[in-house]
């Protein structure tokens, strides 16, 4: 019988850290099966949308923006850590439990006016979204749909996305 | 008039450092028709054979390689930077200009008798790329084939890996 997509999720308890359950994509992954539902569920969730390009950060979003880009016929353009990009970048820092980090994308890489999609494998804080979208629309790009394979609702990272549509494939309830 | 491959791929001179020509795999993703005509060149190096798995090394290598799986309907394993993978796993280092690397991939994600491909999108060295094949084989699988986007030829990362069957959709003869 056909599993879902959750059943594909292993759950790994106490890791990186103690009290933190480890939602593992690379099991999704690991099974052609699974992978094909992962990203047929986030081109479902595009169904009727119109867009120009895909945008997914390092490493994981890579993951499941690609195929949704080709899929699609679309553009991806990919977020990376400071320092990576060769061309003349943007950027944007968003906080950590501990200290910050800094991500980046080219500058030519979203022309005013688009219409951008955001994929990445999981939302817990949102921070990392918000970062991204502040770049996106500084380059003049508009957000119009932000996909997520899992959400970790008990983190409430959509709070920080509530004016743009947001949607999981899956939703735990906690952090 | 469609381009060819090569013509979406900028070129830095001296990124990350003096002397080094840096090709930049970003542009072609840019532009809708150079990430589809990435893919499909990967694509059909992979027409007839036999295969079960798509393995690629973080990040660029999952870029290339989770789309080949899904057209491919088959599985993904990413290798990652040590201590990125929640569950058991095996690791290779390799040696860099200065000092050395290690990656992982997790133990189960390969079983016994399964053929694999590689795919990245850059093959300079060959010290990563033989890394990974070691690893492979440890768990039991068969490299049946390594595809690259990009070859550096004057690296000579060929010979490292002369036993397997490689193939570079383009190849810059120099480093």
């Amino acid at each position: 019988m056909a599993k879902k997509l959750e059943e594909y999720v292993v759950s790994i308890p106490d890791f990186p850290e103690p009290g933190i359950i480890f939602r593992d994509v690379t099991s999704i992954l690991q099974d052609p099966e699974g992978l094909h539902l992962a990203i047929d569920k986030i081109l479902c969730m595009l169904d009727g949308v119109d867009f120009d390009v895909v945008v997914g950060p390092e490493s994981r979003g890579f993951i499941f923006g690609v195929p949704v880009a080709y899929a699609k016929n679309k553009a991806f353009v990919p977020i990376r850590k400071k320092g990576k990009l060769p061309r003349e970048t943007v950027s944007a820092s968003y906080d950590l439990e501990y200290g910050s980090a800094t991500i980046e994308m080219h500058k030519d890489a979203i022309k005013p006016g688009q219409k951008v999609v955001i994929v990445d494998d999981l939302i817990a804080t949102g921070g990392t979204t918000e970062a991204m979208v502040g770049m996106i629309e500084q380059l003049g790009g508009e957000v119009v749909k932000i996909c997520f394979v899992m959400e970790l609702a008990g983190l409430k990272g959509r709070e920080k996305l509530k004016d743009y549509e947001v949607e999981s494939a899956i939703v735990y309830e906690g952090k």
